[in-house]
Parts: structure tokens; C-alpha cells; sequence
């Protein structure tokens, strides 16, 4: 098998970019009127428009093709079947599984989607309990707020959901999320806390990520304390974990651990009973929405022609993106401040799974993989970075979000105007740009003097040609925010499948680990009034570091 | 006067690149042991360790004369004097009057320091009047809640420095922060709030800010619809602004609006009354506490020789990192759970002050200026897209930041203890990485067999030689803190110097604002029913996309 820069399609890739090379945007809006029309797509009340991007229908041609010779119709086939796609963990991807309407989907012999309707279940009468006031804690009172402790895929994911869909006048339970092992965490979040009122979510699948461990600990320190016996663990504390024995170790009920399956990566688990915050703060009927949202996209994804398909074309645009158009950093700027968590979320989806550099048989992948994704909410950000993507020398990917409705209604609606005129308009100006005879000729017009307007408008001209998407969804609910996320998972995935890259697996972040305890131990040696030499593989700054540590 | 780039010390640099280029961080540790000695430096409480670096001796030498030749001395004189160094806007700029122990500095026949230490008396005694409950509302209950509306440095700043330093437990009032245009965030904010207690700052230089204006509009309906009279829009709005007709017309007395002056930029306006917030949050002695470790810092810059010189160092280690190691992301890792938004202030302060491809006179730069900024508190980037910079193909240059003592005292010092570890050892890991022999080898002993081993390992190899700087304070409290922003303040001042760019005009932020006003009046034609055809300077996909918001 060719690897992927010897593909005839990658290579006519590259002579297609050659040739664009000189064509900004702009213009290529000006040979084409119909760009727009023909650059759009919508599907599960999502909506993309990819025209501001330096794409022609030549080049979205030559990139289905790319991912035909990659073999994209038989990966998804192999995902959603439940083949061991991740192959250095031997491991099945079925986070697709969890949102699906499948009534079975048989893998090694087993119905997985047995023991997800069970999960469900459990969640949804737990999630009853407690937003009725049935749960109660050891002193006898009803929950009033929710404690998830989780890092990495247990945070990210259902922090960001529940920001983004609970209702702040409605809110029953109040849900807060702990994740840093730093304690300044746990103490702010217990700081407004009542221990009586108060349910901890220890979301763990090992049940032994050393931060949720101690930030645990330290949780049930804190409630003990104050309730004073064991028994108060039992009515205060409930884990997602797969590992039962650790949890009921703990002091858990067995009967309130949540599943865990290894077939879901920590970054796809909101899905899984570790969205359990999410449905704790939102209730069961928005969990579920948020599920069919995503099975809404996924079924899409699995059909639609791939001209048509959306996670497809957003996958392909930013290959053309990333490794011919030399655009290292993707900006993720939702207009909608309840998604500001979406950028930190989607760094982890896609930088923690393409941020590789060999292929999944070991093979130096031979060309850029995932970006550097970062960003903020609008309309703040225009107010901060944006200058350097305006007037900077750095090409910068853009995915614009927006919803064409308000939560807020009426009272709020010319906020709404506002934003998405702010949110068109930054794409645009992107595009357009300004160039410095424009510049001089607005200055002049507003009364400056034409040697000023000169000298100024070298200062306030812009280059342009900045390509972005435009994602626009109705009315930003579960529904489609499922779908939403659903999206950024699949368009990631295929992507992983166009690099050749095993996007579930994460093996970069054992060595920091490991380092850690060696550095514990060389901190405890010298507490303990030792001499540290240089061991072997320290060096002299981790050494000195660890040295002005003590102090 | 040569260009940046015509410079023997500058075309230095590019050789000793080229030579260097070969040699990773982990092997010139080892050729020199000393290193962390020579490569680290410490000043106004704070630490700096730049070993872990590509530089040389040569390296540093070469780029203090690249400092001297762009005149960084006679740059750093010019602007604690007063000069107009800011000459696209014609203005002086004197954030560092604002914490300066000067009794007296004239500009332009005006002594600053006069007007400064009236308003910093004046906003002494809202806060004493506030935190001791003596202001009253119009019901004449004392203000339990703050809320801050303002955008960009309105917002980043004092929101940044208010998390960081309030005692949870003590912090009285509370302190909120609305920025965004969305309705969302007023509506959120307000969710928990009542107007009885509720004081309002609206910030904003010109009174004239699109979102902030609709924010305290819509903040004052929400006052007036339950306390009913414009008096109470007096009881509970305050304003920091220059413009006092237009905040005198909105409603609140002359007597509390403090004063901006056009010579502090947002982006450094969080020393000015633009920082109420903070000393309502956290008291007037802890913002002193601020302006005073951002005094020391700013003595230190201007005083110690270039080879001690913190900001001085931390600036061109960056400019070697951005034009000689071509590296156009700089990460910033807060390991502090309370310095969660100093990655978003700091984009701001770095991306719109260095984010300019002309320089002062018009002429383009010529080498690559303003990383991309971005970042996330540690430990929680470790279980997110801290992979991808261990394990990708993008060399990513990173800021850690840690404080030797918590805050939170000995419950937690476990945590501390495990948080440090965690820093020093993820800016090992980038470092020296790992090869596929030691990762084979610990596959090995851990039980795997041998051909496994040998495929897995080609997973789990790491190429290291990733730069990082390590800060460290000593306790972060206000003055390690007001050091801390001076620093980077001063090494972006710095950058911008060598550069040659003026890091405190933004013009590249003004065609969006006009472009928004077109495309509002294109939306309001439509639903008037009005045709929109393509008008001048309009493209197809922004019609588009208004057309499909209407709907």
C-alpha cells in the first residue's frame, strides 16, 4: 500500500495549491458567484459554510479522492462495527455505541447495547432521586449541589455540556466541577459548599487518575469531618469508574458505581455515565436529546455521499488546511458564551488524538497531523487576539459557531443581532481584508489629511485572505449540540484515517508521569536531608528546580 | 538606520541557528553541567529558568546586541519619560506611572502623578464604603455582589487578578465579571443576583463600547424594572471612564466616575481604576500590594544590566524561539488552579500588542512577529493536548508558571507537593522525550514480550527538544503577582522594540466594527422585506449567511 505522500491524489493536491498560491480568497469569490451555494452543507440541524476557505471544486475533488485511496469508507464501516480500530490497546471505539438506536450491535459475542440501556437506566433513577429530593444525605436533607471530580475526558466534556445547557434560573441541583490536582480547586468549590447538601461524582475508569484520587480524599476528608462517619461516604459520594472494587474500597455502594467500558476513550465519554453531572444538572430528557443529537450526526456520517457529508468535508478542509496551506494553528470561536469551554474541550478531541507523529504500524506519519487548537468565545475575543489574525503575519484556521436563535428571548434580542453581525463580520473582514489605498481613502474621507492618511493607512492596512468555516446551528439546544459534537468527534476521525494515525490511543502523556514519581522521590530524599546528586536521566535544571523547591 | 534584518548581530543569530540546529537541549546539557546556573535569573520575587531552551552563551550574547542595536535602552528611557512612543495614536504611554513610586513625573508640562494619587484615594474610599457596608442601595441594604461590565482590557485583566488573589472564603462582595455582547452572560450573571445588593462598574475608556454599553443598558432596565426610579440607577452604577458627559448620561454621578487617561492602553489599564474590581474583591491593601510588585519589577528592568535582566531575558529567548527556531505557538502552562485566565489575559496582552506585520514608520517587518498565545492551567493539560506537544510534529515553546508555597496551607499540601512535580516533570518530558530503545527496554521489563515490544515502542518514542521556560515565585500573593504581569508586560514591550512595531495602537480590531455595522443594516433591510442584492464590498457567503439567519 502507497503511503500517503506517494498517492497520486496528494500529490495533485500539491500541484493544486501551487497554482492557487496567488488567488486570495476574495477573488476567488469574484470569479464564482455561486461559491456559497455550492461551498455549503447541512445536515442534522447543522449547518457548514466552507466557502471563505482557499478551496475549488478541483481541490474538495482531489481530496474525496485522497480519502477514498485511504481507505474512509471502510474505517467508518470498521468503527461502528466495533473492530479493535484501536490497535496499540487492542481496544474496540465504541463511543458511537452509546448514542446509537441500534437495538443490538453484537461485538465479540457480547450485545454491547445491553449493558448501555442498563447504564442509562441507572443514571436516569439516580438523576430522579436527586432532582426530586428523593436522594437524601446522611443528615436527612435533599441534595441542592453536585461535585464532579474528574480530569482530562472526565471534566472537559461534561463541564462544557452542562455549561452550555443548564439553565441558570432553573438549576436543580448547582453543578461544579473539580478537576486540578492544585487544592485551590477543591477548597474555592468547597468554599460555598454545605457538606449535608452536597453529592460527589468520582468519575474515574481505573479509579486510580492520581488527581481525582487525592482531590477524592480530600473530598471525603471534608465530609467526614463535618457528618462524621463512614456511613456519610455512602450518601454523599457515587463513582463512574470500571473498577468496582477500588470504588466500594473507597466507601462507595457498589450499587452506585457507573460503568465504565474500555471501548470509550476518556476524551468520547461524555457520552457515558461520566456525563452523569450533565444530566444531573440538566435532567434525563436533555442527556437524551444530546444523544440523539449525536446519533442524528453519526447516521449522517455513515451515509450521506461524501460530498455531502459534513464531518467529511470539515475533516478535508482542514487537511488542506493543515499540510498544504502550512497552517499550523486552528482557532475555535464560538459566538455563544455558553460554549467558552468548547475551545479547551475540543483541544483535548483533537489534539490528544492526532497529535502524533507515527503512523498506526510505527511508520513516521511524513506529514504535519493535528493542530494546535485554541480560542475563545466571541464576541470578547475581538477584543483581545484578534488584531494579530487581522493585521498579523500568521495564517490562522478559523471555525466560527453560532446559533441563529437566542436562548434568551425577547428581552436580550438586540444582543442577539449584534453578536452574529460581530460574528459574520470577523469572518469577513478575515477574507476581505483592507488594503492600504482603501485605508487612506476612508481617512481622507473622515477628514484626515491626505500626507497623514498616508503615513496612517500603511499601519491600518490588512492582508486578508484568512480562510474560515462558518458553522451555524438553529437553536442551540441538546439536540444540537449532540450533533455539534458529534461532528468535531467525526470530522477528527477522519482525519486520524486520513493520516493514518491511531487517534484513540494517547501514549505521549506516560513519560511526564513517570518522571513525576521519580521527582517526588528526590523531593522526599531531600526533605529528608539527603544529598541528591544528578541520577541517572535527570539533568541539571529538573535538579535545580527541585532544589530552589525546598527552598 | 539598517533594517531588523540587515543587522550583523541579527544575521548572527541565523548562523548560530544553522549551527545549533543539530544539538537538541537534552545533549548541551550535557556538554555543559552548569547550565541551570548560568541560564537562570531571579528578580522582584521572581524566578526565571530559561536552560531548558536552545541557547547558547553565544546565543544570549548575540541577542543583547541585537537589543542594543534596535536601541532597547533609549526605547525602555523613552517610554518611563513620557515620550509619545505610541505615535500612530500620538500618545504617551504611562501604565508604569500608575504603580510607579515617583513622587512627581511631568509630561507635557503636567505632573501624572497628581491625577494618579487622586483617583487611586477615590477608589480607596468606594471600597471602604462598599466593603464596610456604609454605601447603601436604594432600599438601603448594603451591596453583597459586584458586577463588572466591560470588554478586552475592561475585563481580562481585572477578572484575571480578581480569581487569582480573593479569598474564597472571606471575599466580600462577591465579584462578578460580563464582557460578551451575548445576552447569555448578563442573563447568567444576573440569574443569581438581586438588584437590592447589586453595585455595577460599567468600563470603558470612551463610553462608547458597542457590548458594553448594551450590557449596562440592559443591566440598568433590570435595576429600574425592580427598584423602580432612576435614583437607583445612581445607588448602583459606578463608572470608570474619561468620557464623564456620557456616563453622566446614562445615569451615574459625576462623583462616581474615575477617571482613564488616553496615555494607559486597555490591555494595561488593569493598574488604573479599571481595576476597581479587583480592590473590591480582595481590598484596597492587596491591589497596593499589586502596583507595588509591579514597581519592583519595573525598577529592576529599568536598572539591571541586560544579562540579569528578566523581562530582557524572557524576550529574547522568545524572539529566538519565533525567528530562529521558527516557533509560532507559546504555551502557557499556569501550574495554579488560580491563575486559570492568565493564559487569556495574556493573549491579549501579547497577540494585539505584537500582533503587527508593519512596523512604526509603514514598512513591513520582514520576520515573523507575535506567537500565537494559548495555554491552560496545569495538572488538567496533562489529560488533554499536552500529547500532541510530547508527542506531535509542531515544535510548541512553553511558559511554565508555579508558586513554591500554596495558598491553601497544610490540608492540601499533599496536592502542592504533587501539583510541583507535575510541572517540573512535564517540562522534563518535553525535553528529553524518549527514544524507541528506552521505550522498548521499559516494555520489556515490565513483562512484554519482545515483538511487541518492539511494535509498541515505535509508539511510545517521544522526540523531546521541546524549549520551556520554568517561573517560579515564591508565594503568589498580590505583589509576586503584580511582578509576574509586569514581566511579561515588559518582555512584550521588549519584543515590539526589536521588532520594531508599535505595541500599543490596534487598528487591525476596526474593520470588523465597521463591517458589523454594515451587515446589521443589511439584516434590517431584509426583515423589512427589502431585496438585498450583493451591495459593494459584499460577498456571496456573508449575503448567504444573512439571509440564513433571517431564515
Amino acid at each position: 500500500m502507497p503511503s500517503l505522500t506517494e498517492l497520486q491524489s496528494w500529490q495533485g493536491l500539491q500541484a493544486l495549491a501551487d497554482v492557487l498560491q496567488r488567488s486570495s480568497v476574495s477573488s476567488l469569490f469574484a470569479q464564482q458567484n455561486q461559491r456559497f451555494d455550492e461551498f455549503s452543507v447541512s445536515a442534522a440541524g447543522v449547518f457548514l459554510d466552507y466557502s471563505k476557505n482557499r478551496v475549488t471544486r478541483e481541490v474538495m475533488g482531489q481530496l474525496f479522492e485522497v480519502a477514498i485511496e485511504r481507505g474512509l469508507p471502510e474505517a467508518i464501516n470498521a468503527m461502528f462495527s466495533g473492530d479493535q480500530i484501536n490497535q496499540s490497546e487492542a481496544r474496540s471505539v465504541l463511543h458511537t455505541a452509546l448514542r446509537s438506536r441500534s437495538k443490538r450491535l453484537v461485538v465479540n459475542g457480547v450485545d454491547v447495547m445491553t449493558g448501555i440501556r442498563e447504564q442509562l437506566a441507572k443514571m436516569a433513577q439516580l438523576v430522579d432521586e436527586v432532582r426530586s429530593g428523593e436522594w437524601r444525605g446522611v443528615t436527612g436533607k435533599p441534595i441542592a449541589d453536585v461535585v464532579n471530580i474528574g480530569i482530562g475526558g472526565s471534566d472537559l466534556g461534561p463541564r462544557m455540556v452542562a455549561e452550555a445547557l443548564a439553565d441558570p434560573a432553573a438549576s436543580n441541583p448547582g453543578v461544579q466541577f473539580v478537576s486540578n490536582v492544585d487544592g485551590e480547586h477543591l477548597l474555592q468549590t468547597l468554599a460555598g459548599l454545605d457538606p449535608e447538601t452536597t453529592l460527589f461524582i468520582i468519575t474515574s475508569k481505573s479509579f486510580t487518575t492520581e488527581e481525582t484520587l487525592i482531590n477524592a480524599t480530600s473530598a471525603r476528608r471534608w465530609v467526614r469531618d463535618a457528618l462524621g462517619s463512614d456511613v456519610s461516604v455512602r450518601s454523599h459520594f457515587v463513582a463512574v469508574s470500571s473498577n468496582v472494587s477500588a470504588a466500594v474500597e473507597f466507601g462507595i455502594d457498589a450499587s452506585n458505581v457507573f460503568q465504565m467500558w474500555d471501548w470509550v476513550g476518556g476524551r468520547y465519554s461524555l457520552w457515558s455515565a461520566a456525563g452523569l453531572a450533565i444530566a444531573l444538572a440538566c435532567g434525563m430528557e436533555v442527556f437524551s436529546e444530546l444523544l440523539a443529537g449525536a446519533a442524528d450526526l453519526d447516521e449522517h456520517f455513515c451515509q450521506a455521499p461524501m460530498d455531502q457529508n459534513l464531518p467529511v468535508i470539515l475533516a478535508l478542509v482542514g487537511i488542506w488546511n493543515r499540510n498544504f496551506q502550512d497552517i499550523e494553528s486552528l482557532m475555535i470561536a464560538p459566538y455563544d458564551q455558553r460554549l467558552a469551554s468548547l475551545p479547551a474541550y475540543l483541544q483535548q478531541a483533537d489534539m490528544e488524538s492526532n497529535g502524533k507523529s507515527v503512523d498506526s504500524t510505527g511508520k513516521p506519519v511524513g506529514v504535519k497531523t493535528a493542530p494546535i487548537v485554541w480560542g475563545g468565545a466571541g464576541s470578547n475575543i475581538q477584543h483581545s487576539y484578534m488584531q494579530l489574525l487581522h493585521q498579523g503575519n500568521v495564517s490562522v484556521a478559523s471555525d466560527f459557531i453560532v446559533s441563529r436563535q437566542p436562548r434568551t428571548g425577547s428581552t436580550y434580542a438586540d444582543h442577539h443581532r449584534l453578536l452574529v453581525a460581530n460574528c459574520f463580520a470577523q469572518a469577513q473582514a478575515l477574507m476581505q481584508g483592507r488594503s492600504q489605498q482603501q485605508a487612506a481613502d476612508e481617512l481622507i474621507a473622515d477628514g484626515v489629511n491626505p500626507d497623514q492618511a498616508e503615513a496612517l493607512a500603511a499601519q491600518q492596512q490588512l492582508p486578508g485572505n484568512q480562510p474560515s468555516n462558518m458553522i451555524m446551528v438553529d437553536n442551540l439546544g441538546p439536540r444540537q449540540l449532540g450533533a455539534l459534537l458529534a461532528l468535531y468527534e467525526q470530522k477528527i476521525f477522519v482525519q486520524g484515517v486520513i493520516w493514518g494515525v491511531n487517534s484513540f490511543d494517547q501514549w505521549g502523556v506516560a513519560l511526564g508521569k513517570t518522571l513525576a514519581t521519580t521527582i517526588l522521590s528526590t523531593m522526599a530524599r531531600q526533605r529528608d536531608g539527603q544529598s541528591a546528586p544528578l541520577a541517572a536521566g535527570e539533568d541539571g535544571s529538573t535538579l535545580g528546580l527541585i532544589r530552589r523547591f525546598r527552598g
